[in-house]
């Protein structure tokens, strides 16, 4: 046996619980046919432009699955599964160990196995690439087009503490070191995202459309309304906050633009027609994840516009993160 | 737009012609229900590791794509589509151009189109990570379980090639300088693999195990016996080789060690019943693709065995590539 395959057999068939991984001894894996549309999404994180070399290696995993299990939910399906390609400059039992089990640990949790994958060598950073599945009866994914000018515009968890945990991890929030319990938040906000997995059914039966806010709600929710064709207008003070970007944004801080385009945040923005909010606030409250209406879909072709508390639009000179 | 939506927007989104793609405009792709099992494959390559620096851009992408479409081959499958993690340092036009275009023309021909992907900046090495998905009738993918013995084992096309081209690239294989057609077609075999598609069929119809040759014929047979519980014994001799192959081992430029476990040929090996192989054979032949039986799979638990000219059982010190 290879080192190759004795790595994955040690530390990564224990997670290939799923018949169709065949205990990955073979060159593929099976999802089955059962009616269902087969649901794709692949996100890849590097170590230091996704996460910063000393995280922890369970943080690392939970975060790789989970961003792409955060798009599952925005598409209002369910986990059928997941592949992993994982870049190593070395095999390292003491990360590799921690690193697969809280992977193991994931998707258990969230119900979405691993079937199949690749390890590789690689000279540079570390890097995580993971495709999962999910299944949806058919024609039944929620888009990003579908939203209509009437439509509210709503938004899961609260906006802007991950952005604020990076800034805390690179050292450039000092105003929060006093607070320990805030900090750690926002750093476990950057670190560990919460993949809204419990509101996908809510979205399918309710949403005219959705996506996961991963580069900042600003430019996510532009995406969104181009490719429905429409436009917004935002709320800003209706954007829900933590306590603790609410303190660092009355302190001066964090700003009022790094929280609306900072990435990250991996929850959900959907639109909803008028009469089903009430049916999908309700189903969120079941579920117990909080949602907020944060504004309403218009028509024409413009920019979403953010309205600060004294009715003008705001300026905003980024709307998102991008790598290039 | 952001540079990375512009970058997708004018490489990659004329490669998006299935309409499960959604012109990549979302966050998820579709594969459609139609009554088949989904066969998913992944396989990354890294700059450095399995292709070299200057290597050009379109070999790159073709060997990216090609390494995973020849997974799909060897179990059988049709391709449906794939998607691409791209992490890259720059984004440069004059690199960009020729590798979707040729991305392009390969999924095209292998008709496999894209289907979405995540494109990541890295400080590190480029990286290509595919995740490739084939259709097949329920239950009916070819596995690397399932040989018996008596099965005969055939290989396609020649062996050795693609590793002694690396050779070349390397400045290893010097005796070769003078004979630029034949280190143009070994080059060729590394930097452009053939994922024999023509075979799938053939494979599926007759095929009791199969698999891809990625890390070495020896030691990917023994992979194969491995699943399938039993063991094997190759002719030597019957391993066909290209003629420049043939010739370098004549001259001692090449050692039968580095032909057999020298992997990235992907070619198949499969087995099959005795009362199998004329017809496979005759299917091989109108799909224009060479196949060659080299030897027979026997009962055991012991490591496939290569028998030289004399009768004798060679002693192989290495069974295959590993990256670790």
């Amino acid at each position: 046996m290879t080192g190759e395959d004795s790595l994955i057999a040690r530390y990564f068939r224990p997670l290939a619980t799923d018949p169709g991984a065949f205990d990955l001894t073979d060159d593929a894996a099976i999802l089955k046919q059962k009616g269902d549309d087969i649901v794709v999404t692949t996100d890849a994180i590097v170590e230091g432009v996704h996460f910063l070399a000393d995280d922890p290696p369970d943080t690392i995993a939970r975060k790789a699955l989970r961003v792409n299990l955060s798009d599952l939910a925005a598409k209002g399906t369910e986990p059928a599964g997941f592949v992993l390609t994982l870049a190593l400059r070395e095999t390292d039992d003491a990360w590799l160990t921690p690193f697969a089990h809280a992977l193991g640990e994931d998707a258990a949790r969230f119900q979405c196995p691993l079937l199949g994958g690749d390890t590789v060598a690689t000279p540079g950073p570390l890097m995580i690439s993971i495709t999962a599945f999910g299944r949806v009866l058919p024609g039944r994914m929620i888009r990003r087009a579908g939203a209509e000018p009437g439509d509210r515009v709503v938004v899961s968890g609260t906006i802007g503490d991950a952005a604020l945990g990076l800034e805390i991890l690179k050292g450039r929030a000092a105003a929060l070191a006093s607070d320990a319990a805030a900090r750690d938040m926002l750093v476990g906000r950057y670190r560990i995202p919460q993949p809204r997995m419990a509101l996908a059914q809510a979205v399918r039966d309710h949403a005219t459309a959705a996506m996961d806010v991963s580069d900042g709600l600003a430019g996510d929710l532009a995406k969104l309304c181009a490719a429905s064709g429409v436009s917004a207008a935002i709320d800003a003070a209706s954007v829900p906050l933590s306590d603790a970007a609410r303190a660092l944004l009355a302190n001066g801080t964090a700003s009022i633009e790094s929280i609306l385009s900072g990435g990250d945040d991996y929850e959900i923005l959907c639109t909803l027609p008028e009469n089903r909010f009430e049916a999908f606030a309700a189903a969120a409250s079941l579920a117990g994840v909080a949602v907020r209406s944060i504004g309403t879909v218009i028509a024409g072709p413009a920019v979403p516009s953010f309205i600060d508390a004294q009715g003008r639009e705001m300026a905003l000179k980024s709307l998102s993160y991008s790598h290039f």
